[in-house]
């Protein structure tokens, strides 16, 4: 959180001062390994929504800024940043999260990358995720003062098809939100079958 | 987020003027719905977690601060506070979250009350929810500053024994958090049969 935001919020503080230079992005490091440790919204798109909420012109376009950055980190293969100078110049494996969640996100790419969840690659990758993030959240909110801004991703037909029945103005109406259907509720049977099939 | 964050900004601001009269409470809205109506974590927590990175005093205090409230949020039975003046007057029942996840909190609340998520009463429910939210950061704010803060909450078993294979140190070493398991990983298998058992 604190990366994706202080990367944006220190730079205009250098080149335009206040009110930037006294924000107190320290406060942002709450968000780190998706929340205090928690494993629940990863700390880069917590980040990220900050700075929406902080330069998007209405609530409504920061929930469509949201939206469009939430769906870009599921559906994409991250890390595409290679940084010049890594601190760890490892090569790191990218992978689909399909979950906002830092801890599925995690676990997901350590399954592609054969690492484990605490190891230094994991780490970089993190890193890097986070120099990704923050690149489109700011070409987000450029495209967006600039008057060019379009949204690029879409809800996957499995959250639509999920939605129709759970979502606002549906029949059973029983949940919210947008976020990934199938990482939780369609690939979790088979792991502990004995724990599951009660 | 922005219930929680702004209800304690605001009365310092009020009683201490600056630094907290120009913090830009409203970019706290991008929390609402579990961030930007995506259903991840639940704004109040969001907000909470917020005033702990700016308030505690250390990065391990954030932490210890957001694990304990996190936890009392996935085990109690809320919400607890009942307004003077609602502003819907209705009786809103409790329910034991067992997720810090917007969605599934407020689908737990739907199953045992009978409303709909996007009913008046769930609005209530939430409006109300933020407000124990509000007081129990508050709390272990003041605790805190007056060096009679302990935890009071602890992982379940549950999260343990998962753990002790899956995080940090273990055998697998496969994800990382404190999160409740048992929401997402134990309790999915019976809803969609055709689908999960793919």
């Amino acid at each position: 959180m604190y990366g994706v935001f202080a990367s944006v919020i220190v730079q205009l503080a250098e080149q335009h001062g206040e009110p930037y230079q006294s924000f107190p992005v320290d406060m942002m490091r709450y968000g780190a390994g998706g929340t205090g440790g928690s494993g629940s919204l990863c700390g880069a798109l917590n980040g990220a929504a900050a700075l929406f909420g902080l330069f998007a012109q209405s609530e409504e376009q920061t929930k469509q800024f949201i939206s469009e950055l939430f769906l870009w980190y599921e559906q994409k293969e991250l890390p595409a940043f290679v940084p010049r100078k890594p601190i760890l110049d490892v090569e790191v494996p990218l992978s689909v999260s399909d979950s906002v969640l830092c801890h599925v996100s995690v676990t997901r790419w350590a399954e592609t990358s054969g690492y484990k969840a605490f190891s230094k690659p994991r780490k970089e990758r993190c890193r890097r995720l986070t120099a990704d993030t923050a690149k489109r959240a700011v070409e987000i909110l450029n495209t967006s003062l600039s008057g060019k801004y379009e949204a690029q991703m879409d809800m996957t037909g499995e959250v639509k098809a999920c939605g129709s029945c759970h979502t606002k103005d549906s029949e059973m109406s029983n949940t919210r939100g947008t976020m990934s259907c199938g990482s939780c509720h369609f690939s979790l049977a088979k792991d502990h079958p004995t724990v599951q099939s009660g």
